[in-house]
């Protein structure tokens, strides 16, 4: 097996970008690289033999998910995440921190745009430092997730990387509050490290820089878990209402992360966010967006997007993309997936992720020869 | 491009079971064999590339989705229905009439099992000697269905085996209603072949043997339908309220159907039914059985159904069915199957039909065997 290595390959002569390889227990992973999310162990509506073939180097599942179905014990008797899945390359799992704040706040995912409304839906019970205490939404049990078992779970899944346990504040927090939510994530993050440290077993260990999009706190993240010895830095929590925010967060952040150690960007992955963050030099981003888009008829291609539901598409008798070689594009055509859409078929999904999917890592490859050639 | 043949390899010594091959213009049909459904031009939840793997010899279309979505111009301007959906095997479609007639009276599958209550939506705006005249589901524009224009539209699909139009009475009718059903059936159908006859181009058209459970109207529409120039018979209408009646209509129609031409038992698929009724000498049966009990997690196997949703199979990290190589079973265990069901993920559907369907077409190459052997 092999243990968890970055080599950093080519750094751009124009940006910070930069041409990387992160080596993991199940292979490798060049970067910068696009992220799909497979919450429950599978991407949506395209099964993981499938996303193989698709050559998808790094797939996001979510603990929290994963924990109340089908429970940690399953996939540890299943002899890990990657046997039950049927995965051969790369897993990252999250804490499950996002997920119960999420029923503590409302949507976190929409906390951290600053567009939610704080709600709790009776489901948290509990938060102090020790950890979060929740109940099932699947059948009323109750969870107790703490920095300790959340990296145990994610041990137990044999994820290649994992992120220890944080809080997600909303993004309408002042200040003062703020600040003790981060300190409380610091210390969770540390206790997360040891528990991670007691049993590396060629696993690596994420921290989650956080601070929301106060500079001050960001940087103080920055230095409080560079000093610890994580194996990369994911950036989470809020980035800010707008991308004009987040670019300037990343403006200030990145240059803080040790440079020889990988990076993520949490839950960005839209083609802006992706051509604008690159050039800071980030490594990874994991989104739901491409699949998302699929299921809502969006077709990523390299001529721009398109919603081919659009009547224009019904009588189109081309590939989605002429240049495409992905499985939909070399049996497919444009007017079928529009008639496949418009009659609610269920392939229509599958095939239009496939495309989404296929188009990302293209894209990424792309990418990565462009800033080897300095054209980034 | 071969025209459509018949060839009788094997009478078993034992029952009327027969194993014989239908040569159409897109390939060879091995009988006994199972047909599945594709009404709007794909399998539920798979794509037609994967159903070429699968193997499955014929697939149903169903003509009345076809014509309002995508619509006769479209298929044709695709080049057929084979293009259209990427399909390289037979297809044989129907003539929208079952559709029309359950718009009228309620649901005909219903109603064909005695289950239903008359209803009409109000879309049926016209039934006479002529055809059907019905708003469209989707945007409420009015179609006339007709004999002639239901065989120009299946003509113009490309379909290797046509379906005149015929009337679908309900279950509840009175015989004297019956009977009058069953007179514009036989002129409609006589239309229908008038019609195919003038552009025979390579495809074939199945009558509809119909006379509900009626014996003395079941053999009239025999001796009416076989004397003319049909390619083959299908066996429609209310066949029952229960597998016997269905069984004892079987027993008196199949001796009636000449020989050496091909026959169909429309909508029937499920396992007791087909064992039953291959002695009989049935040829081909289409259903969407598999696929759509595939979507409520019930798995067919050697060793008889499995609901994969049940708690047992949360821990069995082996094979739907270990002596099973499909693609599923190949690659994933009833654990994750169980696993996907319950956390509502798409893929499970596509994976368990996957499954059902290569069940299938394994279990009637088992059964031609068995003819073959005079087992059966």
């Amino acid at each position: 097996m092999h243990p968890f290595k970055f080599e950093i390959l080519h750094t751009s002569s124009k940006s910070s970008a930069r041409v990387g390889r992160i080596h993991t227990p199940h292979g490798i992973i060049d970067t910068p690289n696009f992220v799909a999310v497979g919450t429950n162990g599978t991407l949506k509506s395209i099964d993981n033999e499938l996303v193989n073939n698709i050559g998808l180097q790094l797939m996001f599942c979510n603990t929290y998910h994963l924990l109340l179905q089908p429970g940690r014990d399953v996939v540890r008797k299943a002899g890990g995440l990657h046997k039950f899945i049927n995965r051969n390359m790369p897993i990252i799992t999250d804490s499950g921190g996002f997920q119960v704040f999420s029923l503590a706040y409302g949507s976190v995912a929409s906390e951290l745009k600053s567009q939610g409304t704080k709600k709790n839906d009776g489901s948290v019970l509990k938060i102090n430092d020790d950890g979060v205490l929740f109940r099932s939404y699947r059948d009323g049990s109750k969870f107790l997730l703490t920095p300790e078992n959340s990296v145990e779970a994610q041990k137990d899944f044999g994820a290649d990387i994992i992120i220890p346990f944080d809080e997600l504040p909303p993004y309408h927090i002042d200040p003062a509050k703020l600040e003790i939510s981060l300190d409380r994530t610091h210390a969770w993050e540390k206790r997360s490290l040891d528990t991670h440290l007691k049993n590396p077993n060629g696993q690596a260990m994420y921290a989650v820089i956080h601070g929301g999009v106060d500079r001050k706190l960001r940087i103080k993240s920055c230095d409080t878990l560079t000093a610890l010895p994580f194996d990369g830095f994911a950036i989470g929590g809020s980035l800010g209402k707008t991308k004009s925010q987040m670019f300037e967060l990343l403006e200030y952040t990145l240059p803080r992360l040790p440079k020889e150690k990988p990076n993520h960007l949490l839950g960005i992955g839209d083609l802006e966010s992706l051509h604008t963050s690159i050039p800071f030099g980030i490594d990874t981003f994991d989104s739901s967006y491409p699949t998302k888009a699929a299921r809502h008829a969006l077709i990523l291609t390299k001529n721009g997007k398109l919603k081919i539901t659009r009547g224009i598409h019904a009588n189109e008798f081309v590939p989605l993309d002429a240049t495409c070689d992905c499985h939909t594009c070399q049996n497919f055509t444009r007017a079928y997936l529009h008639h496949l859409f418009k009659a609610n078929e269920l392939t229509a999904l599958s095939l239009a992720s496939i495309h989404n999917l296929h188009f990302m890592v293209e894209l990424m490859k792309e990418m990565r020869q462009k800033i080897l050639t300095d054209q980034i």
